[in-house]
């Protein structure tokens, strides 16, 4: 059993340490066939590198997401091993397009720590860096999580909570260098909605639905080199079921706010996230998104939408979210609220 | 709710019209391998570049039907989401390989249009075209479905039903550029039956069976971009299945010939196809093919031979296909004529 | 029916004959994209083409086992149809590494050749090769499966009966060319652990269980074209079940390694190997490992470690893998033996 990694207990995390994350991997046109098959992804700027090229890029990037859960799987060893809950997300930004033949590795830096009062686990918060094989910065975020004590007797940390920003600034999106909406052609991306078709407050249904199968959301969580138990082993829980990883849900809520946002081509800002209730097996997702807000950008023909992406398992659905007391509704999955850019 | 595509009812199409669909995408060795892992294919020139190098192509392309399946896939929005039945096909060519590294786009043209007696709905026929990144036709065919009229009082077109051949003549079956079957290693190929020893009326059981999951049938429509609800949404129909897509059922029924016609490795012209009874996970799918005509191409060594391969899921099977009444018997599920080139 | 190959009985093999299998094939990215989805697999040398570029090789090689399971799969026609069982493997050894765009073929030798005593069947020996484009051998083992006799009254061969090393000497193991392990970066790989660190007779438990789905050893056991119909059709045996590819049990077990072998970066050879009890969807495979040998090799801080890795679909294991009388325990699957290549 010696050789067995434990993962890192709460008082294993120091404020300031920087922990890099194994397993190196690289990307090619393998991973975007499969996140075509995985999800009812469709946007064109990820479907075609004609449409990408005609959008100033050098061909079609792979799906933003596919960074982001590349990245996230990473961490796991390092991160959740240990963690009770996964809590939630901020300042997470993509800073540049990952294409077929990069390198992505991944490293986090401990930038928060709390004890809980029960003296049993504590929080810790990562802001967790994703880069190429260039050492570029693909991609940044702040992740906070529970995790248990090892050792009961382990002495509380010196608390420290990140000062984090309700959601990135306009001006602090990264727009992918070369990016020009100005000749955008909406009808091969699928809707003629541009940024000013949209309004603050209002909101979209999505329509389709899609129920999980068990092999589907396992393969998709190896293919992010995520081997949390939980996903995987059916006697690793007592009822038997296996829980899904919650960025299956995010690319599968993603995927569906084509109907409806199908020129949101670009997810450029995680402003924060949660995984309100656990999805399994049979259960069917659909969603609606709530547009937050809407911004320029210096590139040309380039704006910002910040978009609130709810994930539900309900068949019809009132918008509600939140019983009175703020706590999650149960058929609600996911609460994501996230900047993307689309044409002007 | 204003942003959701209501799709086209049959009072909205017009004779002439092109219609272009969304979603231009670009394919790679990812799409040939997910095709290897979701269908048993085994014809050695969409397996393998050498071979397909030694029959005079550039190097091996993707399965035919790939180019088929993401063409059909782009219609769906456009033609198929009122849809009440898919009624057939005709005059379908392949008019060249595509390779890794293509962008497919797709439109279609309205060329008939019926109203149904009852007034509720109507019959469309689109001739499909699917198109590369340098505009070269790739692959076109005849589709005609019934949907369903939005408004009652919307007046009836005028009938037009365009006269559709039977089948496509051997003399307009395009040989994909360059192939030459003179040097043609049928030991590689797996089978040693060429043009001379095949007879029309000859039938072949292809001997293996494939027993559906969902997971399957559902990686597989998603990856061509085919987003019906039915086949992805559990709680679409009352009866809690999901509809398989019937591309699905021709991709396996075409890989099963395998056995007994490893030699027909191209698919040249797709003369028609019924879709004759639904097909649901579970399911165990076999296949049976009928030569019905044999025919000399002007290229190099090179025969076409028309196939009528029948797929069902019956364990047991006579080659019965239709009732006194020409009603196909329940437990047939596809119905296909087409050509496809093999060494002479 | 006449064009269905009947495959061979156990009458139709001669000793020296060398049987040229079907069906070449080309591996891309997508091969590898796959082989992450299907498997757990972590392996940084396979993962990520700067790992494999810092230990000397021009890019990150395909999966070994991605070149086994090929090979294997080609062989199924020609030796297995009519196979009753599957009894070893012996002398298996990796001749040079597989990359995106090569294209394998096999062919197998038949070596040994003895009727049971019930003159209904006989063990065949073959000697199976994989080879790429350029005629070079990629991969040799030697297999022996029992199998059956077409017609009772064929006269009995010859017994030849090879005489096989219990293990590939050290001195025999082929290392990639160029591979150097001298510059190895432990903290990318994920563990510590080096061939000092391991001691002949230890027992590595590695931790994870993964729950098989009947999509997943379909899909997998599709990509390597191995289209036996025990693994696909749910009608073909009395119970209904698929029985799963012993080869799936091998991938997923080697990947179950990475906890604890995280550095056991290339398999060099195959010394044995048994398929102990079959395995079934539901069935929730878990694995631990015996270090059986180390050895230097001559390449710049390679070492060679033997390993017997044992699958089983136990929940809690003491690591007994037979009865009192040497027969496998119902639960165990697999029985291994191999060795890989690790920093000194």
């Amino acid at each position: 059993m010696s050789k067995t990694n434990p993962g890192r207990f709460f008082e294993d995390y120091r404020i300031g340490e920087i922990i890099p994350h194994a397993v190196p991997r690289t990307v090619s046109g393998g991973e975007r066939a499969l996140y075509h098959a995985l999800y009812p992804a469709r946007h064109a700027l990820h479907s075609s590198d004609e449409f990408a090229r005609a959008c100033g890029l050098d061909g079609s990037p792979m799906d933003d997401l596919i960074a982001f859960h590349l990245v996230f799987g990473k961490t796991v060893p390092d991160i959740s091993l240990n963690a009770v809950a996964n809590l939630g997300y901020a300042e997470g930004r993509w800073h540049r397009p990952v294409w077929a033949g990069d390198t992505l590795r991944a490293e986090s830096e401990v930038i928060g720590l709390k004890e809980n009062s029960s003296g049993t686990s504590g929080v810790v918060w990562v802001r967790t860096r994703g880069l190429n094989q260039n050492d570029e910065l693909v991609l940044d975020y702040v992740r906070w999580v529970m995790v248990r004590k090892g050792r009961p007797d382990a002495p509380a940390p010196a608390t420290v909570v990140p000062d984090l920003a309700k959601a990135v600034a306009p001006a602090d999106l990264v727009v992918p260098e070369g990016l020009d909406f100005t000749g955008y052609d909406s009808g091969l991306a699928g809707e003629r909605y541009r940024m000013g078709d949209y309004a603050i407050g209002e909101i979209i249904d999505h329509v389709d639905g899609v129920t999980i199968e068990e092999a589907e959301h396992m393969l998709a969580t190896r293919l992010w080199q995520n081997t949390a138990k939980v996903h995987f082993d059916a006697t690793f829980r007592p009822d038997g079921k296996r829980l899904i990883y919650g960025g299956h849900i995010i690319s599968i809520a993603r995927a569906l706010t084509f109907n409806g946002l199908a020129n949101a081509q670009i997810m450029a800002a995680l402003n924060g996230g949660a995984h309100a209730n656990p999805c399994f097996a049979g259960d069917t997702v659909r969603a609606f998104t709530e547009v937050l807000d809407l911004a320029e950008t210096p590139a040309p023909g380039v704006a910002a939408i910040r978009l609130r992406t709810v994930a539900h398992k309900s068949g019809e659905r009132d918008h509600k979210i939140k019983d009175q007391d703020g706590k999650y509704l149960p058929d609600i999955l996911l609460d994501l609220d996230y900047w993307a850019f689309l044409p002007q």
